[in-house]
């Protein structure tokens, strides 16, 4: 479907923003390192090529461009472990909720905490491998889901847990749909390049010390229920995007809980795919709600 | 801010698809009954103008195309009456969640239900105030709120009870978020017109039959106060969407409990707007989850 391997957006040293596909030096296997690609022209989701221009990499950007990023759907408690440090029962059915596509940003951008997710504590990190849908899915089966994905990524799912649990009235979405709390990247590695998304190793490292680490073997719904289920009497779309749920270790789950605070630096990695590292930074208080 | 006065997208008998500005008659206060409007060309959201050219509408289609709409937002339990039907108490703060884009459709499409959707029963409509995001807002104050809000329509949030409160985990956004379950029309009456969104009579009719009857006057979190809180953090663009709940009266909240059925018409009013009247269509049983 794609002609790419590793799909990423950046901003190039000539100043322009590029499409690429990513060229890793031997040895390198984090596309958070790539410093050249090759320039990819025409429609992403249709028709495009990777051309022999070679630009440098000045910085990632998010791997999709705002106008191409369509739903973002996220799963809660999918990994059993996650759902045990959660105290409740592993689903039945996958748990959906949705982010707006204004909380997605790049894999080296700052995490802005704005003054409503400053007024109690609860800013958590989770690490999730990110489904990209490549063409339009409905009722698909099981047996053909992974047809339409167009490759993975790992974002972070940065929520509020007050907000999100107490405050929101119960609805997770608003917990966790500020501007930029979904960054995701640092590429989309093609699916041709990634046999089995469900067995990858899945962690973060918050300020260099490792918070998070499983495998997504843990998930309960892998990658094919999941874009079965959520194609059934819904049309997913090229550039949609599914965050498929944290394994165990996010904050809430520590006694004492582990918050995020000003200036920590949050890194989310999967295996065969790289890490986006942001720096968590709140806004300066000059209004109130 | 706009040209307009009541915005209607719609197919014309000359077969093209147009924005235009809705032509009533003396005495039709229903936009959903409108014959002819001048065509608008341009950018909705920024540089157009109505047209002196005079199209025949042969049908009222989503007063946005798929592609103006951003993020669909919708709040729960935002009636006072409908919260204590729910048996739950008035939320502190707007309880957020959302629906996919691919949900929304015209004031006169069909309803699809799909098999997913009729394993159980549990089908529901909700009336409710839409607000239509005019402009980029974030962190704006309630005093200036309004000036954001291109304009009101009357939508549709379609609702599973069974998959939105049991097999959803909580989430409401799975059990509200099909294909087609967010009809909205039958145009965007300019917030010119409407100058206190907060007074207006709402209902249903099932069939013909009103089934719920109540006024903005109701709501726990009036326009404003919703987009300055939507606002905190988070950034509304034009074409976001905000469906802000829906009063007392829904099957869910009747003894015995009145679940909506393949081919039932249901019929969404708001004063000053108009009316969507839409067709439940299950869809024929050829596949299973």
């Amino acid at each position: 479907m794609t002609t790419f391997s590793r799909l990423i957006r950046f901003l190039a040293k000539d100043g322009c923003t590029y499409y690429g596909d990513a060229i890793l030096s031997a040895g390198v296997n984090d596309i958070a390192h790539v410093t050249r690609a090759r320039v990819i022209e025409g429609d992403i989701f249709g028709s495009h090529q990777v051309t022999h221009r070679i630009a440098e990499v000045e910085m990632l950007l998010a791997p999709l461009a705002r106008d191409d990023i369509g739903t973002v759907r996220c799963l809660g408690l999918n990994y059993e472990q996650h759902a045990k440090e959660s105290n409740l029962p592993s689903p039945k059915y996958p748990i959906l909720f949705h982010k707006p596509a204004t909380s997605v940003t790049g894999p080296c951008d700052d995490i802005p905490v704005s003054a409503m997710a400053q007024r109690t504590e609860g800013l958590d990190y989770e690490c999730e491998l990110v489904v990209v849908i490549g063409k339009e899915a409905k009722d698909v089966p099981e047996s053909g889901a992974l047809d339409y994905v167009l490759g993975y990524a790992v974002g972070n799912d940065v929520s509020h847990r007050e907000w999100q649990l107490k405050l929101g009235g119960g609805q997770w979405g608003l917990g966790k749909g500020f501007d930029g709390w979904a960054p995701f990247g640092p590429g989309i590695v093609s699916s041709k390049l990634i046999s089995d998304p469900n067995s990858l190793q899945i962690s973060t490292k918050l300020n260099g010390q490792t918070v998070q680490s499983s495998s997504t073997k843990d998930m309960i719904f892998n990658v094919a229920e999941i874009v079965s289920f959520l194609s059934q009497g819904a049309t997913l779309l090229p550039g949609d995007l599914i965050f498929t749920g944290t394994p165990q270790g996010v904050g809430m789950g520590r006694k004492p809980p582990l918050w995020l605070n000003d200036g920590d630096l949050v890194e989310v990695s999967l295996e065969g795919v790289g890490s986006c590292l942001n720096r968590i930074v709140f806004d300066k208080l000059s209004s109130k709600l």
